[in-house]
């Protein structure tokens, strides 16, 4: 029995391509059917949709309906601000006030979408916005008016909650929202309640963070830790893999630590499963934290506020060994 | 005629050691040599002094003298919360209140120096507030208590100003003021007007951050930059080397933003020269620093807005490598 | 009057993708426009092609017309074992012995088609041949069976150069041809003098290098460094962007030591202009070579020597600042 | 019962420091204790020591005795050529032929000591050797000389082994023995068989390699891996932490390379266990390494064989989930 919810994002089960081979490793399957391998996935019961690729305000009676007869939750949605040209110079930071003007449109068309949806969390990932060369960026001007921006779409829809989704490079050469602190702080610049913050576990080893750390950090100044993606890689890129197939330590700490501070949304999958089977990928990836979370029983939890209470680096060790290897 | 302020911290001058080497590579001077050989160093104006190391409250009256001697000014004190035993597993957030009470007995002694040297600024380096080991460390309680002892501490002072430095790491595995942003967040925490914090560049490169980027946040929220420390690594890791050994750009951009945030501190150099003689090291630093400064010209800064305005990328390398080459 | 000799790889000019914009940044121009462009970069001589992509068999005669009539000399080609969905896992090292045939088959092809262009030099970037996960390579099995189809190509074709180009990762999470020596060691292994190392200096960054001392090391095993390309990024990731944006210091030091080790090859540009216009991207990067070549005096490279030979730091540092602002 | 051989560093036992605190974090104890302390680790089998700090020409006897009394073998020892004053520039490849020739006399000094402890290895760590800045090194001259130093003192003592240990940086910027690959190269340039590398888990990490990779490699090229050093950190520093406390599917990897590579050399421990008790810390990573060899029973070891044949990412994940917390 899983407290825990573990959703994907329905991209996850897709064709996956990189800049040189741009037409993909796989084959790509029909939107139906990857709700269908989604819903045929032990543990998940969410879905995440991306704006435009996977829903547009014509097609989501369909969806709605493709989830409802797979019994799925629509966690999330993600608008599409970061795979059209039109973006390529940022969305919401974009110097071309036209290009900010349609970012907001875009946006606001998917919060109406989340509505049609039930679905009560917007997703923004702002990949285009940031930049890729020394003396090109307004760091002050341009951050502001990224704030602005989150401040209007966010004040239009206070029943939808937004999760800013940070990540230190990738397709700009530096993010504006680049890590879990700098981007609380602009979700508190807004002044709105219904503005947090997103952690993408891969996000975070890359930007050299130890992510329980973050996650209590977001928690702790006014619980603003909205939303989880899971995935994992080699610290120095996102690689998108297999939960676990890399890290064990820090998912076991990071499951203490969101529980500890009552994080109660989504555990979401969100890899590139590039020459892989998606949907055996993605089960992989549930299959592991659903055997953390079956060891975060409340008397290992006890343990661990107690190994937290002494410090002893040694015995914390014992412990995750023992874990690991005898239980 | 520089209108940038340098000074530099006493200890460049002296011997340097590394845990394979904890004599030291070089040998030490007197302490009344070493403020000569800082005063010889042309640029150099200020002192930045450790609590400790340097001074203490029986030698005021004697370093307050030297100083003037050689008519520089007292800058900053560093209290001494990182290089005794007592600290290893933190200061003011140790898990041991009698530690945490010491280290808040050991700020205030300072703080009653810097009154006398007529210093208005404690630069608070926390390098044991940290940890090394998964699971042994209380994100949440010891940030808080970290939090509390500044507070309590800055509140009594407040006609000084509280430089938090940041560091990823070293001498801890993590440090709780990693990141520029997470510092600010502890600073505004606080809710007091005299706590902001340092950069040391170097510390901000090892963390992987766009350290323009960091001045403009942290004067973006408050004005909060109250200090700044330089010196030049490889990105790996704080090799404290001579400022512009190995960067340029990024200072070139740096000193535009300073000048452009209003930053009015001093530009204070911080290095460890474990082989080079540290006079001649700091002197370069300088040196290095004000080619920069005398090149960002108001007509040159007008032409950076531009390019930043702009945002193209082959334009403003160009107008860099003119910099570089043609100035 | 340069004595190095400039050459782009002829992609450069067209069309970019990433991930997440698959359709690409900008337009694409056609091949003979890209050609036109080429010529047109004050201090470009020559061209590196792509198989497939920009020369196959049957355009030979087209492609070869074209590179006479704007007087540019064909430098290297490029086997395309990179972006097409059979080399997902592996070119010359798949595990798949159809797709290892085809890999042979497909680089004889382009050996062919060099021999036609007279164009002396393969370049071999295998960017498919690594692995993403733990345990599924054979780091033994497929390190051998890679090296015995490189030595079965270049013993077909004696009288053409093969430079391996390592590169750390990307498109696989690990390459097996990955650093500097690692891929040395190869070359050696095949036992042939026609096979070498490509350098590509933002790769080595990403790898962690020493450019310059990874060049030193090449050329010191055999004169084995065969060919060099260009860029410049944050160290982190292989950003592609123009040469001198980011680094200084670094390409000063390298053009000293391939001057110093007897490399005659060309100096190619190898960018990724995702957001800029192709050919002036590369035309700075040009520039920027040039100027530090031209610095590179007799009488300044001398001084280099006995700066090595010293090896003063705060001396190297002050001769490297004053080369920028003095010179 | 055990077949993998374990030991320990003896200074592994004593205080550690850093150039903070460089009069270490704990207390010393007597050579004696340090070395019953060993002795009572479970699985502890054999000791390596540090000329001069551990053992001298005038002390032999006396520790080859307390060996004997506690039945520990002398697995290697390892020259003293970095933490005196005297190699702050270098041993083996210092500019100063004085230097030089007295590095080869302190490692002759050693070899002797090694015969008489009928310890067959000496592990060679050239922490002093490298450089720190940019134009202070003679990448080509320093390394060739270092090379023909090892040269003269291996061809000196043909009955005992040296390993090279590499290490990317730290004391010095860069280390000229950097990585596993450079350090080969350099090996086999001696044309002696008695010279091949170490293994520090802990600086491969470093140096972004995969360490099982780099195990390969070593072996393939000449069965060149002689020893092997454990530990752990946090992939960016050599943090010299409990073996298991944040890796572990690299560990699992690694131990079956180095079984099925033939390795039969020492697993040696190398922490630094600044905060820690010593010898707890050294038995936690000991009885980490013992859980895995555990477990990689012939039946295993043959699984893992066929992942790597078949090379599927979700499978090989799978099987490692299932060992964590099924067996």
């Amino acid at each position: 029995m899983n407290s825990n919810r573990y959703s994907v994002i329905l991209g996850n089960l897709g064709n996956t391509c990189d800049r040189f081979l741009p037409t993909g490793y796989k084959e790509a399957f029909p939107k139906k059917e990857m709700i269908r391998q989604a819903a045929a996935i032990p543990g998940i019961a969410g879905i995440e949709l991306v704006g435009t690729w996977d829903i547009t305000e014509s097609n989501v009676a369909e969806i709605k309906s493709a989830l409802q007869e797979y019994r799925l939750v629509c966690v999330s949605i993600i608008p599409d601000l970061f795979s059209q040209k039109r973006w390529g110079l940022g969305s919401f930071s974009a110097k071309d006030p036209t290009i900010r003007q349609q970012a907001l449109d875009e946006t606001r068309s998917v919060c109406r979408i989340a509505r049609e949806m039930e679905c009560p969390l917007i997703n923004l990932w702002l990949g285009q916005d940031g930049y890729d060369y020394p003396l090109t960026a307004d760091y002050r001007g341009q951050r502001r008016i990224l704030m602005e921006g989150l401040h209007i779409v966010a004040s239009e829809f206070p029943d939808l909650k937004f999760a800013l989704e940070y990540k230190p490079k990738e397709p700009r050469n530096h993010s504006f929202q680049a890590r879990a602190a700098d981007t609380l702080l602009m979700a508190q610049e807004t002044g709105l309640d219904n503005v947090g913050v997103c952690i993408d576990v891969g996000h975070a080893f890359v930007g050299g963070e130890n992510v329980s750390e973050s996650a209590v950090i977001l928690q702790h100044y006014g619980q603003k830790l909205f939303h989880m993606h899971f995935n994992d890689n080699f610290r120095s890129w996102d690689d998108d893999m297999i939960v676990g197939s890399v890290h064990l330590v820090e998912y076991v700490e990071l499951l203490f630590w969101l529980q500890e501070t009552g994080y109660t949304g989504w555990y979401s999958m969100d890899q590139y499963p590039y020459r892989e089977d998606g949907a055996r990928a993605v089960a992989e990836s549930v299959a592991f934290l659903c055997e953390i979370e079956k060891r975060l029983t409340p008397q290992r939890c006890e343990q661990i506020r107690q190994l937290i209470a002494t410090g002893d680096a040694t015995q914390s060790t014992r412990w995750m060994r023992e874990l690991i290897f005898k239980s």
